[in-house]
């Protein structure tokens, strides 16, 4: 099966969870948008297939949208979900407060609307960052250091593995007072797996940058 | 099946979600927290299950959380999904859409922190109010207007339905201003089905108010 992957060319954002999935299993995937004229073909089947938001996923004649969805829709095909249907929609379950967070980190430098700029919303984003940073953060992150996860690999460690990451870039000095051992292990762990490591060093990996989700403001760090 | 709810007692939020689905296929169920000495056992069950935040649901051995997850159990169960697969994943995907919208709604009064008063974020959410009504809304609207939904019955019908409710609530001004003929006649059309009108005009259906997801504030419906 070849999968074609629709996401904004230039970030990471919700499209690299799919990425990296699609990445590890080692499978056969275009990464439409990143193509010449893939914009153009991104809108085409946006509009074709009623898409609400990008990401979204072509895997024949089947469309999936929504993140989690395509993961749960991707999980088993690629080798990367439980065995049992319980299974299955456990980590579904999870990868579901996983967008829940995303959101969250988004909306620390986009708390008005995310049509604007974050310069014509710095003054909320102090505030709601700090919330974040003091709140919110500390809550995801002790959850997810505390959730016994199934012994086989999934694409929930690999959405885990991308969270760390792209905390520790957005919020490099936050991140270095919390304690997260068991998550941080899970990093390195994932990092460690070859073809996800050679995904990472290798120019399909968009670097972090100030246009996706997880952007480093220092002072949205302070 | 005896099914246990578990939400927050004084307020409908995303359990209401869940209530309409049981109400509207007459199923057997607890809305645990309501009951005397529910909210101790919600708090004992959030441990013992390792729940990041409700509603979620207990049916048996089976522990369910996530709205748009629950739904996507329960559907089937309650005669509420498609038959196919395909059909019940693209239904999961419409109302993991309408989760993305109530995180909207909930932000245009809490922008900077749920953990916070309205008043104390009240600058910040007439700003991500009118954004809401002038950018996000109409989106939102016009998507599930042109959506072609499947020919039976489904839960997305009765969530349809309780977000045109909850924004009339909240926003009676802008939405007055909004076209929404097909959403409108669906509102109607589930608002008449025999068990939901029962449920709507009994005690079991907690008012709309001012600690939910929709809120009525007048100044940033303006």
């Amino acid at each position: 099966m070849k999968y074609e992957l629709y996401y904004w060319p230039g970030i990471q954002g919700r499209g690299e969870f799919i990425r990296l999935a699609l990445e590890d299993a080692g499978a056969d995937y275009v990464d439409v948008a990143r193509r010449p004229k893939g914009m153009q073909a991104m809108q085409v089947q946006m509009k074709r297939n009623r898409i609400f938001a990008c990401p979204f996923l072509r895997a024949g004649s089947v469309v999936v949208a929504q993140t989690a969805l395509i993961l749960h829709f991707l999980g088993p095909r690629l080798g990367l979900a439980p065995r049992s249907e319980t299974g299955r929609l456990w980590v579904h379950q999870q990868q579901l407060t996983i967008s829940d967070w995303l959101v969250e980190v988004h909306d620390t430098h986009h708390p008005v609307g995310s049509g604007l700029y974050y310069e014509d919303q710095k003054a909320e984003s102090l505030r709601r960052a700090k919330d974040f940073r003091e709140n919110r953060l500390p809550k995801f992150l002790d959850y997810f250091e505390r959730l016994e996860r199934p012994k086989g690999f999934t694409y929930l460690d690999l959405s885990l593995f991308q969270m760390v990451q792209g905390l520790r870039y957005a919020f490099p000095k936050t991140m270095k007072e919390m304690k997260y051992p068991k998550l941080s292990a899970l990093h390195d762990k994932v990092a460690a797996r070859p073809r996800l490591a050679a995904y990472v060093a290798s120019e399909r990996r968009i670097p972090f940058n100030q246009q996706g989700i997880f952007r480093h403001y220092p002072e949205l760090d302070a």
